[in-house]
């Protein structure tokens, strides 16, 4: 590190400045290539051959830029640039798979903005006292191999992939070998164990909410994930002809379903000062006809809460509400997903401040927001790895999993300058 | 018709005499093997493979029976026995298409006791004064092609044909592309044009409800068919993350859809007294992601009653309760089918009920039910064209459309006995 670097407010200060506005957006746009749909949406689901070709483009930019380029058995790769010591890295990056049909940020913003930083590195020639690595995660979204987060959650607990592997796409085909095609297809990458140590790591996401936008703050620091439990909502009663059958023989898995799911969302606008948040997204119907009454009506709940007291509250809720709905049928429920809140350490929320307050002070915004992220990200299972914290920038509309998904690029410009400010400033401790 | 037969009580006794449970059981039997599954039910869907091969099945026999075979070009098929005179003829019969898995009488039976009135007649030596005719409908059911019942209402009103031709099922195979191919694997059918001049039109169904069940009857004299109206309600709002998105910045379609059904459920339930039928039984949910706010849903509403006003009572309710709801989305209702009531003349329900009777008596059975149909015949279409009525027999559980569908052998004969009775007193009259 030069003299004349640390003379300029330091190695952080001088790395900030080096972010380029163009390279960021021409970088992204070049990603958003794979995958990329007329109406501005990028379909790059998890090891795809579009996915593959997208990993194959930013091994090419990461060796462009002097990386060292690692995967592991989850085929999560490592553009990993040197420090003056071997201690354990700096981790920053997020996923570069989408939704069926996602935006071109989610996931891709991080990853990019990641590479941003070595390219600013390099131009200021500032070598770190730890090596950094950009990581690009398998399989956030989840959506065509379930569950999500499969990369980092592995990463932290390998004992999880052996299951992992075992899921299956609409086709059939196992997430195990997917990821097999994918690392054969990349035979020259140096495989390394997952589990490896790092000494913090930050993640630069969109906000997918609306927060940041209504506040007109660029960038918002994340203070922790909330937690969230998912539940299956079974209703079983029984098929049987509209016409034919008078309404006191019913037993309607529908008017039970519709039922429930009144209680449920009344009880939930009655939470609003813990800032529940209830949405039954996935309704599945049967035999789902115009004239038969429905024998079978399964619903998810997705419940969410920084106040992890506030979802087992709810769930007690559901419990009375499904046991005591009176009708002749059954009902049902499972919870086949639960996260308690995650809470990052005061030190990392205070060093994402400190960049981001820098940031914003430079560009004359008002000061960063602090919020809790309502969406899972990678982040949440390195927090259980590592000292971990976010950052966001505003989501246009607070529209997400979308192809309408949005950011300005001077906030996008602005995001990619404060990670470089707080990846270096870590990277130096 | 001999002198002897008439010193028994008449035709109708004569013939009712003649009618063998064994041989009805039998054709009921032969006809479930086409599209007969090991649980007993039935997949023969209109104008499939296994439909086609039903009809050679049906024409054989009856040719076997010394009918006269004709067809229309809705592909009805027409087993005539000719009568004293060219009068116009009585019809029965009903359909011999099933829903995607059905049973093995919805249809099927009317027109099998239908063909076993024509081997009683044969029997008895009976000449009626008019020509008797068996028919089996196309398309009765309207789930490969909708709607239900081309095959009676385009013979009723011929210039419906040219819209029907123009659905298409699921592969894109449209009615009229379907029927022509029917038409054709029949060469040797004469083709005669729809709309006959019927003089009476008697439909044996199986009730597909609790009614006759619960109270111990085995006949029922079905004195008309509810009024009918289905609508599609669309919520629209707007997809979103589950995580991220506050409660009340949600535009939830879910939570509208359930808002508003649930009003429709709690004002059915105060309408006992009308006996209306509310069923809400086609949901599809956009994107139905366990963790994406829908943006859109849509239902069904199939209400029904045999008391008109009630139904108009209904729409003013469906509209004011989808006009109020307090939420930023729309709402969008329209009515995609409507059916007035059905009332089947006097004489033509006596004529039922004198048959009913007598063959309850003979077996030493309650006196039959009055009852009104909730599900749609062919004979709602009939009616708008000759005198019409319908007879009913128990369906075990009142199940339907479904392959556990069942009547008790002893009470199948008795109906094709009371067919035979009425069907005949009409021919001869």
């Amino acid at each position: 590190m030069t003299g004349q670097q640390e003379s300029n407010g330091g190695a952080p200060e001088t790395v900030r400045a080096h972010v380029s506005q163009k390279r960021l957006d021409d970088a992204l746009a070049a990603l958003a290539q794979f995958g990329g749909r007329d109406d501005g949406g990028v379909a790059r689901e998890t090891l795809t051959q579009t996915d593959l070709d997208a990993r194959r483009h930013l091994i090419a930019c990461a060796s462009a830029l002097g990386c060292e380029v690692e995967t592991d058995d989850c085929a999560n790769l490592f553009f990993r640039r040197r420090g003056r010591t071997s201690l354990p890295p700096v981790l920053t990056g997020s996923h570069a798979d989408t939704q069926p049909v996602g935006g071109k940020l989610d996931g891709a913003y991080g990853v990019i903005a990641g590479l941003e930083l070595f390219a600013a590195l390099n131009d200021a020639g500032v070598e770190t006292l730890r090596p950094i690595e950009v990581v690009a995660w398998t399989n956030e979204e989840g959506s065509r191999f379930g569950p999500g987060a499969m990369g980092s959650s592995a990463f932290v607990e390998p004992s999880r992939l052996a299951s992992y592997r075992a899921a299956l796409d609409s086709d059939n085909i196992s997430f195990g070998a997917a990821l097999d095609a994918a690392l054969e297809a990349t035979p020259e990458l140096k495989r390394r164990p997952l589990r490896q140590p790092i000494a913090a790591c930050l993640e630069l996401h969109i906000e997918q909410g609306p927060v940041l936008e209504r506040a007109g703050i660029p960038l918002g620091v994340v203070t922790g994930i909330q937690s969230v439990r998912w539940y299956r909502v079974e209703c079983t009663g029984s098929a049987a002809h509209a016409g034919t059958t008078p309404m006191e023989d019913r037993s309607d898995a529908m008017a039970a379903a519709v039922g429930i799911a009144h209680q449920l969302y009344a009880y939930a606008a009655g939470e609003s000062s813990s800032q529940l948040r209830l949405t039954m997204g996935r309704w599945q119907v049967s035999p789902n006809s115009v004239n038969t009454i429905p024998g079978k009506v399964e619903f998810t709940v997705d419940v969410r809460c920084l106040d992890a007291s506030a979802l087992e509250r709810f769930e007690q809720v559901l419990h009375q509400v499904t046991r005591e709905y009176p009708w002749r049928g059954q009902v049902g429920v499972s919870c086949f997903f639960s996260r308690a809140p995650t809470f990052f350490p005061d030190a990392m929320v205070s060093a994402v401040e400190r960049a981001c307050s820098r940031v914003c002070a430079l560009a004359g915004h008002a000061a960063p927001l602090r919020l809790t992220s309502g969406a899972f990200h990678d982040a949440m299972y390195l927090a259980d790895h590592c000292p971990t914290a976010m950052l966001f920038v505003p989501s246009k509309g607070g529209i997400s999993h979308n192809a309408a998904e949005e950011t300005a690029p001077d906030e996008l410009f602005l995001g990619a300058q404060a990670l470089a400010y707080a990846v270096v400033e870590l990277a130096n401790q």
